[in-house]
């Protein structure tokens, strides 16, 4: 029980160090003896958590997903109204992730570019989890009156997950990942849309 | 004059035989030389017209843009109402930009990694200019009455283009490239919520 508390913890701080590391050097320079110098362990103890490099930066990401779960949870479940919900759920799903990699968007182009075929696959998983989260809500306004009932909520939430796909730091250049007051406005502005549409009332 | 046409002509063709070496060989792969052999003419009159396999590959896509921008143009043009013509402006900068690339989606991947930042900052230009075409059709349908009004039109467009950027070939996995039925299904659902919302009618 202790060993596999311990061993939860040493798996943590790799991907901490992973963190701290791709800011400082980036993907394609950091290696597996940095990240073991920096957690203090032998390279071999690495092995015993992750195959390769390339293993530890996606579970690096899926760590960063796991906690925006989290959060867009917490607001799926709260009592405001639907649209509020949604709205801010929105806004979570790539704030969080623009705040995740602030510090080492020099780096990001990089790290995406070594790892992009498997990224790519991984990230259908990611959205496929917030979707599910999303429509839950949206099913509520559905029942509650607050939206058009009619079309699936699942569907509705797919394409809310597509539509501020753009924005997450994948798609930025590094310009637009140091310009946080831009990417506020432009998620604010698409959510509106998302949630308004264009009709009149 | 008649020597400006045939330089006109050369330039075409070289980003022809760009199509199809990007299809038979990838971006790595693909050389300078290459492209001279396709077209049937010296290597030094390849840099005549570009400097660099990455300008030639760019200015490839450069061109898809403009024959998508002319499409958009005519459909922004046409007399259907505001809200069918978005919709089929949706439709089409995804779909002209899908089968664009059909031909050698397995391929892409490696192209994209290869000139992923001057390509992130390209796009940029190609979707400030996608999204004027759409403002125009927007303010049509707000003086219309088709449309609230209130919201400012240019917004709106800017919005409607980073919504269905993640349905780009950019943002697709090879998988995904293959399935064009899905990527229809994808923005034809988008395109509703975008258009209609959530709002209760």
């Amino acid at each position: 029980m202790r060993s596999s508390v311990k061993q939860k913890e040493v798996r943590e701080a790799i991907l901490d160090a992973t963190d701290s590391l791709l800011s400082r050097y980036g993907y394609k320079k950091m290696t597996i003896d940095d990240l073991a110098k920096e957690v203090g362990i032998g390279k071999g103890s690495v092995y015993l958590h992750f195959t390769s490099k390339e293993e530890i930066v996606l579970s690096h990401i899926d760590r960063i997903i796991e906690q925006l779960k989290g959060k867009l949870a917490a607001i799926a479940g709260s009592d405001e109204k639907p649209e509020e919900r949604l709205r801010k759920m929105l806004k979570t799903r790539v704030l969080h992730r623009f705040e995740s990699v602030q510090h080492y968007t020099q780096n990001l182009n990089d790290l995406l570019a070594a790892i992009r075929p498997s990224f790519l696959a991984r990230r259908e998983d990611y959205f496929s989890q917030e979707a599910r989260i999303f429509a839950s809500v949206v099913e509520a306004g559905q029942q509650s009156g607050d939206f058009a009932t009619g079309a699936d909520a699942a569907e509705i939430a797919e394409s809310m997950i597509l539509a501020t796909n753009s924005l997450l730091p994948f798609n930025l250049t590094v310009q637009e990942l140091g310009a946080r007051k831009d990417v506020e406005k432009k998620i604010r502005r698409l959510a509106d849309l998302l949630l308004q549409g264009l009709c009149a009332r």
